[in-house]
């Protein structure tokens, strides 16, 4: 049973009801601002306000509110605790060189919340709609974006179920909210290289599980092996499926890999979407930039104009990844995400041993860096590329 | 990496901080009591009361309270909402031939409730205190219980993540609670027998993954094909896994088949707790009392004293059964659960055709109706066996 492109004949009336509409915007301005706090962990510091929308199946989508930061009141039967039906997003406001609010390739954000809130039976909305509130937050809160480098706003919208009846079913009432947080880097060891334990006796996804969407029921099944990795000594879980030891995430990172060739020319290898694998956004443009630097579209940071990067996306394996280790080819590995933009792996633990990469002392090896150079000047609109930056003016 | 078995020690500072304490119990009454209402959707008419109890990591559990049912107010970034470390048990309270509340198993209920507890790394508590305080709580909205037969009061404790920072760990703190409603039967089509669909394109479980935990995140990802399968006619789905088309579940239900032997006995066969099953505790009580039934130690209702029901816990895949229909063996199949007790089974859609059971007019069969009658009167005080029904006296 394939699941339906178009679910919308499943949300009985859904036509008949009111769509996103950002004309109704209530905005409530917080009485006192919070102190503004930059070198904070990743995600405890709150902004100002908040950005909330109610669906109800027989109204649709409330008008939007943004209001002052605060608890959300719900009835303890709702579907979001006892049955999971949450989606949420991962993005970030950035500093122009004028002062602008930046916002990186949020169209695709959205796209992924739709897909996201279609899998778990959420109700659609007008995903064009939600971009321009969430732009309306940002600029709202716009003095929370930090002006240090490779510091950022973390934009966090998020769907959950607020069906409050215990029957196993469809949630037909749901809440949207975006909440917001001033980020610095997401690990403190970056300097060094993350270390990961690849682990395949608990799995992270599965074909024809939910891996392939950004659910926030695909994260807590990782908490407990995270905390047994990390009385290991381990920062993150490498995830491998199957028996062949297939590479799927790096906690919750896409995975890279920098294998050297024999003809001079670099591969770089990520796995396949195959259901199994979030499509990232960061991997997305990792890619998209490493084919533009070897189809001569543009020089990333510091590589040789001529180096060729050859981009793969195709199963990567443990067992690959040793043989390269030995054989002195595997260059560099780093994981890539909105929260993390690109984290250098400095070891992984596979069967008892430590696989060291050799740009463990010093972070990010050649590629990885150019990657996180060209990713941050085109975040922060330095460098124009495309249409992958764009301002909060609506 | 196996998990741990005790992961008491993964919590930092846990023999410092309070544990679930039943003797701080407070109890605020409701003022104005709700009319009790008995024929109701299951699971949306809520009673009186619930029994709330906080976990910090400082302090650890809070005093529990028995307070009015109400809303409960979370920080918009809490775990709960984003990460999905929720856990909750499906319990039901029956009046006894005496007026008094009757729990069934529950101690099995509780470990269950500890073990989902662990696996998505949520702070360990003390199963023998929460017992009594559920008995409590079941004791003072005892007048929800209903006295018609085939009705119960169904108990749903839950435990949520609230951790209230976005990094993707396990959630430090929690929030457990107890919600009661009182139920009739799930499904509204028990008399003929409900409809399945064999899905095997979308999977609920998979081998190290989470489907052997009652996690509430098991369950949102069945929304979506539950609601394909119900436009196609069918009333749930019957989860198949792997290229064998090998059944897990039924909806939210463990799954039985009855097949006719050549020696005039029965096999009574169900798949096996190897990680992608529900250990369901109504599973293991059917299957206690056929093998009692076998060894002469009770004779079910209705059924021959001489008849042997033989038990198997092993694979059973789709294939098999479309064999075992076409041979005219297939003589029953059933879901069974808390919620449902045993729920007949009238056919199955696989590959385009359906399969139909030989009862589909009738309901159940009579092995199906056997179980579901001892089980009914065990759990109503009516006939002792074990200690499998106990009173709410603490």
């Amino acid at each position: 049973m394939a699941i339906e492109k178009n679910v919308l004949s499943l949300f009985n009336g859904d036509s008949h009801v009111a769509e996103l509409d950002t004309s109704k915007l209530i905005i409530t301005l917080a009485k006192n601002l919070k102190p503004v706090t930059e070198d904070v962990q990743f995600g405890e510091t709150k902004t100002d306000h908040m950005l909330v929308i109610n669906y109800e199946p027989e109204t649709g989508w409330s008008a939007p509110e943004i209001k002052p930061y605060g608890p959300i009141s719900l009835d303890p039967a709702s579907s979001c605790f006892q049955y999971c039906p949450n989606v949420f997003e991962g993005m970030k406001a950035y500093l122009g060189p004028n002062g602008e609010a930046r916002l990186f390739r949020p169209k695709k954000n959205m796209e992924r919340l739709a897909r996201s809130a279609e899998r778990v039976a959420l109700p659609p909305f007008d995903t064009e709609a939600l971009l321009i509130l969430i732009k309306r937050l940002v600029t709202i809160d716009a003095r929370w974006i930090p002006a240090r480098p490779g510091h950022s706003l973390y934009i966090r919208p998020t769907i959950i179920g607020t069906r409050s009846a215990l029957g196993v079913a469809a949630s037909d009432s749901a809440m949207m909210y975006v909440i917001m947080t001033p980020t610095g880097p997401y690990f403190k060891t970056d300097a060094k290289g993350i270390s990961l334990l690849a682990v395949g006796s608990t799995v992270r996804s599965w074909p024809g599980g939910t891996g392939g969407h950004k659910l926030g029921l695909n994260y807590a099944p990782g908490f407990l092996p995270q905390r047994i990795a990390a009385k290991q000594g381990y920062s993150q879980i490498l995830w491998l499926l199957g028996d062949d030891h297939k590479i799927t995430e790096a906690g919750a990172m896409n995975f890279f890999v920098v294998v050297q060739r024999d003809d001079g020319d670099l591969d770089i290898i990520t796995p396949p979407l195959d259901g199994t694998i979030l499509p990232g956004l960061t991997r997305l443009s990792c890619l998209a930039l490493l084919d533009a630097h070897t189809a001569h579209r543009t020089v990333l940071p510091n590589l040789p104009p001529t180096l060729r990067l050859h981009t793969h996306e195709r199963p990567l394996t443990m067992p690959e990844l040793a043989a390269w280790s030995a054989e002195g080819k595997l260059l560099e590995a780093f994981g890539v995400g909105t929260a993390v933009a690109v984290a250098p792996v400095g070891r992984i633990g596979w069967e008892g041993k430590d696989l060291v990469l050799p740009s463990e002392n010093r972070g990010l090896g050649d590629v990885g860096r150019a990657l996180l150079d060209r990713i941050l000047d085109i975040q922060t609109g330095k460098v124009a590329w495309e249409d992958w930056s764009e301002t909060c003016d609506v």
